[in-house]
């Protein structure tokens, strides 16, 4: 039996299980992951390359979503409606879709996982997840706490392990009812036409080119702080990323020195280190890339600031964070490479500012520093930021479980975590009820005996 | 200028104009449309062949939609949101997406664009229409009714005649950001593996092959009545007409036979005399393969009751609606003939019923008529219909635009008109706040300095 | 200082924590209060002799309010919208009230308090808590198990021990923003006015008077199981309870009959014993109030089944539930008599059935009996029931904590528990933002310099 | 029969009618409204005195109220949710009250009606209407109105002419299931213990104190624009009109001397004049009361400006609106005088402000004028404004139709208009629905026949 044939199997078992157990079960794998949040977060840093601190809260976002997924699991809310007709009404309710797919990608090995999962299972649907073949433990580590706890219900929860043929198997599948995919935009134009195709439904979060603005008001100790970190953390990997800066020139020189100071005082290395803040990238390829693209700026005549490989030890890339300075938007701009490369502009106009920000295929995470209530506004207006995340004086990294989390354009469409982004994995039914006696036709529409 | 361009050039100036106000703008297309009600009719019913009455029940539909979208432009509702930070806050907006392209089929020839339009355009999205050729007309002069009202705004709605060359075009376009496409799942494969292609977004609402189910206790002098305009209004050519029945054993026959003398009082003749209730088919085409479908039906055995073209006048293909009686579901019913062809069946058990229901590969309407509530309660649960709109004791063929109009399955996923279904005219801005002096980040990260 | 002051004076800190912490330490007095659920549920026993399995139930009531509470505590959604007006926008935020009074009766010595606390709490209010005299053991348990986990925030939860000097003091305080009180109508009329009479908030939850309907289709077997837990559990003393019903003429004898015999195999005894059914009445004075129920109904000439007091020990009260057979509704049924008292009656209409049922000044639960789809749904609709619940095939009594609870007329119009009942415990505070550079006033208004 | 019996006795068949039906009588109504919107602003002025140019922004506001009452009229959401057991569902319904009673003020004699009746009427209740006795006029022609288009349901409005006695029949008569009464915070005091005396329901929009903060940062000549017409419009007599104003002590001086130029160009006149800015007080005992209060002022030693009666003609009262210089608070800033008088005054620091502005016994509406972000969010947070309204850049006076309107504290804490105010007119019904053969009671209580 296909992984696939395997999770539809015990669909109909867990929808029919009331929502509330449901979460309850969820809430229950929750509190074993708390328990173990040490060695998970361990787990975390060891595949993924992660700095420790960070990994534990990863783990906490886990434990944030088995709550947030308990509290909708009474909730699942369609709404009553009125009728035009005399004794009828309207409603909708919300089904599961059955089997979800879910693609992860290395970065977030296990909170993205339960940003699906938690939502998925909790609407009763069964979920096969295809987690990164670099962070495969993290999967197998997170099932075997699934299957502790829901010990009649472990197949809700199944694993596909493999590279990309597997997504494309869950791309083709007419039974992957949605298919979740986290990573680039390359695998998301790779795997969206083929369920296209059989006209599936997929939730897209793929790549994102984020930017910052920072402008004559903000408060710049604060700002370089909250950069820094944006860039830097996850060494630059997360999709959420800082990527570039736009500075209002009248600030723009304290700035940079400011950046570029707090560039000097992190602190690289062991990821398993509690001090550590930024750990070595995933892989020797990722370095590899890195260093093309520095040495493609530098082509250019762009100052580069650090950038520099450190061979802390034989087997990991770990590389300072660079800054390049532009004069103007350049073409590698607009491509997300996945490492510290923060590329920084001045501005003279936030209007202009705001339309570079806009000018990239991608449209995942935004923000602006400012104390201007005006500009913090417009940037949040239809007139802002294009992003499905536009932040007020916090980087564009990062991001709490209650907001709907994803982004427009190459980004994919989808929308994970808060809000109402548990319809996704739902089918909305709109049921029309008559309870009299008289055929009535909406629109008043007569089709008479005579 | 591509027509897309000049779309898109009216944007920024719509988009700016406060929701409400172009609410009251489309309100007053609303409103000519009802001053022209009769004039209107006429030409949808010299167009798509469709009766007088049902014609002025499409207007009902736009006048409707223009007073729901004018309610709607003071709610376009998204959320404010506690945050797990001190002085931090989470809200959603919601902001228009830009150009709109949307396909729509001759069988409603202005109420599906109304559909559309009166969300998109409330929303501060401009549209371009492709409607089907068959029904240019129609489009036109809702057009020039359009050009009216919103003297400054006219290009808000376009439109682009022709072919299916156009349709591919729209969904090609990376301008369009949304291709909202009604027809068939033919036409559903054929765009959206494009669209998907270039990670845009779809709406599609494609073919239907909608059923109902007789219980034992239903009135079934009402359920002959309701089912008979289900299956014929339209000349059995909506989305939403019934096509296949299916009857409890111990009412088969009493049904049937109330069924066929129902069919026998229909008046079949010029559409646009208020006293008709079935007008032509659209083409000679659809006639000839509701003969082929009928003549295969005939081959297999099967019972055919009606079906018989009749020669009104010279050139419109008038036919007798069909009953086909089956024993067992057969592979022609889960295909969509666009005719009066309504297949028969009995049925033991009501899973069964319901699991044969389900067993076709769209997933857009379905009722039950019963007076048993746990039968009701069963259909419209998680384990009964998987289609976008179930009804008890009213026919599948038409809706309130109150709720939510779409279907699963390969029916497309999309939902238009009521509800929250403006929102896939939009995208979401999760906005998070920050008015405090301190860097907090997310899931409790630190990030120090040391 | 007063304990209102004493409430009061924590409040700031309180509602400063973000939402989502305090809804964790939420969960976490539910983890203790889980922890410590023998314990509880027998000191309930003891203080209410309410039966054991009860008890059990009410602390799992507790349990779930604690993480529904934590789920809402990342949403408080308020809306954002669009504005009529350029550069301008609304919306809405919810805020704490601040002291919230909360008053509880006997029989559900925790729960209620739970209800309340868990929503008042979340938002970010605090709250003082009257307890019934008799259950005071109840309110410092928990209080202490308040303490234990919310180490900084004892002072969020305040009890003031006494009688009804304390309710109207928590009546007259102008600091007490809310006053949510649980108890009779009687108690109600006394603490609304006072309140009002300061403009205060007040959340009633009084008397009720709750009937059901039997309709020909029941199942009957189910239907007198189902009734005899709502007559009979808690020994009739829940605002729930089963006071009234109507039985279809046709099926009334049998009916009548099944009941009578469910009666005799209930198991009456000491509460705390797990097989119990019924447990005594709470005081002695119950005990005679309901003698002289059964003896006014008596000299009215009207069959008395049960209602005989059982000397089953030396300090409690124990009876037979009773029965009293009526054959048009008499005064003392529009009583709320605090007993396992039922008055039985036939209905040959169902609109007569709803109109004697609706026919009482308490609005708080029905329910109806019946597999007949259209009897479900008027019991449902404007026509139907005019309670704040209204069950299909399940009893009045009990209800799960995902609605909202509260009923209406003399019952006092409070919602408490699920739903969107937390916005009773909160402000609402309309924002309009203007970020452009122009004065424009709402509605068109012109006020020019000229 | 008495007039609320009246309106009862046509309360079947209004809240049988379909919710859209009666959202298109709205409708209707709305548009000969706004057919008639010269005559009706005219007698608005005659009777109100306000001038021209606010009667037609109130009528504006009927229309769009009645826009809005039919977009609703299709929604009116409760909301389905899962249950925690097997084979249940609950779901929320909305239903009408009955006979709405509504108590509307002077000065805005038309508009208060139409929040009202609006959500009333399209939630299915019918109302009685107490006008103020200034301005019945307008009363009887609103009435006309709706006769002339719901020609089957004219006593779904029904007007009780007269003074205190009228409004205190429909506080005491139990058939008036909600009270909605606009006035003073006394005329609440008097009638909200009544209603609640037999536990009935009350929607109080009374007295407001509202203020405005101006900071450092904000546009000033921006900020006198608009807080002129706050302080002026309706000469003062609205409950939104804004009474203190605080100004940061840096700019004060600056502030004020552009305040007091404006004020000297306003125009005061003949409120029939389009020009005209400010016409006459209600009557000659309002411009007393102003009198004696800048009396007492005086007497204070306090800088008093403006506030001098103009003989313009012989029988209304005008007079020039007045600046009162305060060092600190007093204690008649705390009274609501109803005309034009402003208290201005220094503040240090923001949080001072805040306490000061929140520090009155009223709570409707209030603003600040900023452009530091921190400030505005300040405002608008728990820690912010205590008023149902906060404006950030807009004076407190006036409000678009689309949020809700209202305030704390003893403003009564009602609200009106938009956002989900529909709800304060219906009553909730809670529906849990069992469609299973089991009984399972909540919270998992067992309750066996062994």
């Amino acid at each position: 039996m296909s992984i696939v044939k395997k999770s539809q199997a015990c669909q109909v078992n867990w929808r029919k299980l009331p929502a509330p157990k449901r979460g309850r079960l969820i809430l229950a794998w929750g509190r074993v992951i708390e328990n173990a949040q040490n060695e998970l977060a361990a787990l975390i840093t060891r595949e993924s390359k992660k700095v420790i601190t960070e990994s534990m809260g990863e783990i906490q976002e886990i434990i944030d979503m088995c709550e947030f997924a308990m509290g909708l699991s009474r909730q699942l809310y369609g709404l009553t409606m009125p009728s035009e007709r005399e004794h009828h009404r309207l409603q909708e309710l919300w089904h599961p879709l059955g089997v979800v797919g879910c693609i992860t990608a290395f970065n977030f090995p296990m909170a993205v996982l339960a940003w699906n999962f938690c939502l998925a299972a909790m609407g009763g649907n069964t979920l096969v997840w295809k987690p990164s073949p670099k962070t495969e433990g993290c999967a197998t580590r997170l099932k075997q706490l699934w299957d502790a706890v829901a010990i009649e219900y472990k197949d809700v929860l199944l694993i596909s392990y493999g590279g990309a043929d597997k997504a494309l198997d869950l791309a083709d599948d007419p039974n992957v009812k949605l298919l979740s995919a986290t990573g680039s935009c390359e695998m998301g134009k790779s795997v969206a036409p083929r369920v296209a195709k059989r006209l599936g439904r997929c939730l897209l979060e793929l790549g994102g080119n984020n930017a910052s603005i920072i402008c004559p008001s903000a408060d710049l100790s604060f700002a370089v702080k909250a950069l820094t970190f944006a860039a830097v953390g996850t060494t630059g990997q997360r999709c959420t990323t800082l990527r570039r800066l736009f500075v209002h020139d009248t600030i723009y020189e304290t700035f940079i020195e400011q950046l570029k100071l707090q560039y000097q005082k992190l602190r690289i290395g062991d990821p398993s280190e509690p001090s550590t803040q930024i750990g070595p990238l995933i892989s020797q390829e990722s370095g590899k890339k890195m260093q093309q693209v520095l040495k493609y700026c530098r082509s250019l005549g762009l100052v580069v600031h650090g950038g520099v490989p450190l061979a802390l030890d034989d087997h990991d890339y770990y590389v300072t964070p660079a800054l390049v300075e532009v004069d103007k938007p350049i073409d590698i701009m607009s491509e997300e490479t996945f490492a510290p490369i923060l590329y920084v502009m001045r501005y003279h106009e936030l209007s202009d500012a705001i339309a570079m920000q806009n000018n990239v295929k991608q449209g995942l995470s935004s923000s602006i520093f400012t104390n201007d209530h005006s500009e913090a506004e417009l940037f949040i207006s239809t007139e802002g930021s294009d992003c499905g995340l536009a932040n007020i004086n916090i980087g564009p990294s990062g991001a709490e479980i209650g907001g709907a989390f994803g982004g427009e354009k190459e980004t994919g469409g989808g929308r994970e975590s808060g809000s109402d982004a548990w319809k996704s994995y739902m089918r909305r039914s709109t049921v029309t009820v008559n309870y009299g006696k008289r055929l009535t036709l909406s629109q008043g529409i007569r089709f008479d005996e005579k």
